[in-house]
């Protein structure tokens, strides 16, 4: 990808297909030239745009060659006011893949080119106007599924996440500045900076990094889902069960006509919380993960799970036979929690079957198919990610690679410690607190290569 | 659908799906309030909408509950020049799901209303914009996907037809008030309609409308792909070429990145037109429609089509069988046109096969495997289609409702015309010569009821 952001870029923004609108996004020094060269009003006279001031919307025809190709409205929005920095036009048209296509042609045959994946988000990052991790919040934005993915790529995007990194990078260069004055010293035998104040300074940094690293088990759950295996017997309802929850979520959500969801089939959302089915396919037909158990794919399942719902068919078991049933599923389901779930309750048995399984004061009694205490459950499940403490204003790492540069700086910054501890020499602490200081820097881009941004900007839709 | 467009109706006006930005719109006398109510600045400041400038951008926060939904552009289109003729908004917002969903429920809990199909253009019809038959050309532009059928479809919503149709209106009502004035004063027996001058006209329109009406023939295929079918014996090749076919229009299409086009299988455009292949799911497998040429099913995909391809081994075949062969299918065909094909060519057979075939000069040599003369198969098709004298600039029906409407008026018109030829009393010329006023009229919209326009908007789709 082209790091100079020079030329001039368009790509479609909205989504393909057909629509009432579409929107063409162009990004560069000619952008207004190349859209005010095709632009007539009504009565087919040129049009000038370059003189309009920014921020203003102009209906008329995009016309080539005596054909019109279409009515639309050109918004202008003129450096360095706009999203990437530079001038800046959007072309809002019909929305036909013909036309769309021909536009594009148009402006591409004018002298703009295909932007890459991310290109207008890279752009408004090298002019500054996101930082890093902003702009890799922006992607986040668009992925996000759930309330709670959104307010953490929002809080991210709008820099929350930076302005913490930012601030432990800055007591950090402070400190690395005084050390580094010693180096210049070093034949003088003096101490700058504080050693004590450096170890308390070190300490409290390494307490914050800990922290936002460790919410990073949150946060990969909050950005991907949490992973529930919904595992019993044959007959147990496994299926559905599936199929009630995740039909009353659609039922949600196609209450607004028109926004039909591209439904991900084993995923939904409640109370702002997305989950994940994970391997359900499998789980709904013939496979029984208790009788399985010695199954390696079965086992799978659960160890990828955060929460394992065991269902059984409340008539078809005693509570002696569940609870050794129990016994042998904790043995594999690790970390993640166990929710019980007795299904098949009916008005008669209800009181009864409470009382053979007391033991499990937890226990939710469902009836899948009459769609009995269902929301009962989904409060359960939703319950299970509370106690997690979840806030989304607190700052929560969902970036796979915010994570992996914070584990470094805080390696790092073990070793400054440790060296503090053992009164190694200055230029030997400075290395590592360098090393914190490039990590943390990696993170809001203040530090960053152009393999760092492709990869960065390349998981992004073109477009953005 | 309410035909009172004194409420404020929302809709995604943006394609589905995850993308960089979606469009969400809003039209009606509140639609300004309900978005500044949420609408705050980059500092979170409350921001005002109405005191601003039409035409113009703002970018801002939507902020409910204190919690921030999504950072926007909003573009504001104040009445009467707006779309719709009404206050207008445009809400760009990220193009996560997620968010246009939140943002449509915001709105609607605000008071606006989710729009119809084609609501937003049924206002702007309604408000005098667009005229019905402009207002029809809309949903097809946007469903155009080919260069005729746009330019066919733009001409219609830039009014071309409807002008032609209005004049021909304009004259029927002069002659036609002259009619009713007699009436009046019938028993006097005068005639202010000179019967010449009134036959002479009526001849005149009737010849207009009959060239329209015989347009649809060509708009009709125009607007949905010419069809074609592949026919011929097993290992003929049919598959191989339709795929050689097909692929080579892909390979144009994704020339541009980022623009992969929701695939209709088996279209092509070829110079701008396009052709559309019938049921070869069917033909790419087994079936082999002249062996077959008693199945019923088989009939239906030749009778369906205006190109025949009958596609032959040149290995395989003497010309002698060729010929018997030609006459079985030539049976069937009807009016279509049938297009001989030469298959599997190579350097070697291709002087003697021509020789060989020389009764058919208008034989195309192709090898489908090796992907000779494919070009000289396309030109030969679109010429084809060239010697209907299709010509984008001329008015061309491609509206089912208004080719009926047509058929309607010229009944109507012809029946007049006997009437004038056997002289019969003035109120029975007037009550044909109203019906064919009326019959135009429904075509641009002059003379209207509630379910036409139910008919007709609610196959827009949502957000036009």
């Amino acid at each position: 990808m082209s790091h100079e952001p020079n030329d001039t870029i368009v790509a479609l923004a909205t989504a393909h297909g057909s629509a009432a609108i579409a929107v063409i996004r162009l990004s560069g020094p000619k952008a207004l030239d190349i859209v005010e060269s095709f632009f007539y009003s009504r009565a087919q006279k040129k049009k000038l745009l370059k003189d309009k001031t920014s921020h203003t919307a102009h209906f008329g025809l995009i016309i080539h060659q005596e054909v019109i190709l279409d009515e639309v409205v050109v918004t202008l929005y003129k450096s360095p006011n706009t999203y990437t920095g530079q001038d800046s036009v959007e072309v809002s048209c019909h929305g036909s893949h013909f036309i769309q296509q021909q536009l594009l042609k148009l402006f591409l045959s004018a002298g703009a080119r295909m932007a890459q994946p991310g290109e207008f988000t890279m752009r408004a990052f090298l002019n500054g106007k996101l930082d890093l991790s902003q702009a890799e919040a922006v992607a986040d934005l668009i992925a996000s599924n759930s309330a709670i993915s959104h307010q953490v790529a929002m809080q991210q995007m709008r820099g929350g996440f930076s302005g913490k990194i930012k601030l432990l990078r800055e007591n950090l260069i402070d400190f690395a500045a005084l050390i580094e004055l010693e180096l210049d010293f070093s034949e003088e035998d003096v101490e700058f900076a504080n050693r004590n104040d450096l170890k308390s300074l070190i300490t409290k940094i390494i307490t914050v990094i800990q922290k936002l690293v460790n919410s990073f088990d949150v946060g990969n759950v909050i950005k991907n889902g949490i992973p529930v295996a919904i595992v019993g017997k044959p007959n147990a309802g496994k299926s559905t069960l599936l199929n009630v929850l995740l039909e009353e979520d659609r039922a949600i959500v196609s209450d607004i006509p028109g926004t039909t969801r591209d439904t991900i089939e084993d995923e939904m959302t409640i109370d702002g919380v997305l989950f994940r089915f994970i391997d359900t396919a499998g789980l709904r037909t013939t496979s029984d993960i208790v009788e399985q158990i010695g199954v390696n794919k079965a086992l799978e399942v659960i160890r990828k799970s955060a929460i394992v719902i065991y269902l059984f068919d409340s008539h078809a078991i005693s509570c002696g036979d569940l609870k050794m049933e129990i016994e042998l599923l904790k043995d594999h389901i690790g970390n993640s929690q166990l929710v019980l779930v007795a299904n098949k309750i009916d008005a008669e048995n209800d009181t009864d079957l409470k009382a053979e399984f007391s033991d499990y004061p937890e226990m939710v009694f469902i009836s899948a198919k009459h769609q009995r205490n269902i929301e009962e459950l989904k409060q359960k499940l939703v319950a299970l990610f509370d106690t997690r403490t979840i806030n989304a204003t607190d700052t929560i790492v969902t970036n796979a690679r915010h994570a992996n540069s914070l584990r470094n700086a805080e390696k790092a910054l073990i070793k400054v410690n440790d060296g503090l501890n053992a009164n190694i020499a200055g230029d030997l602490l400075a290395l590592d607190i360098r090393y914190a200081l490039e990590e943390l820097g990696s993170i809001t881009g203040q530090v960053t290569n152009e393999d760092l941004l492709d990869s960065i900007f390349t998981r992004f839709c073109i477009g953005k």
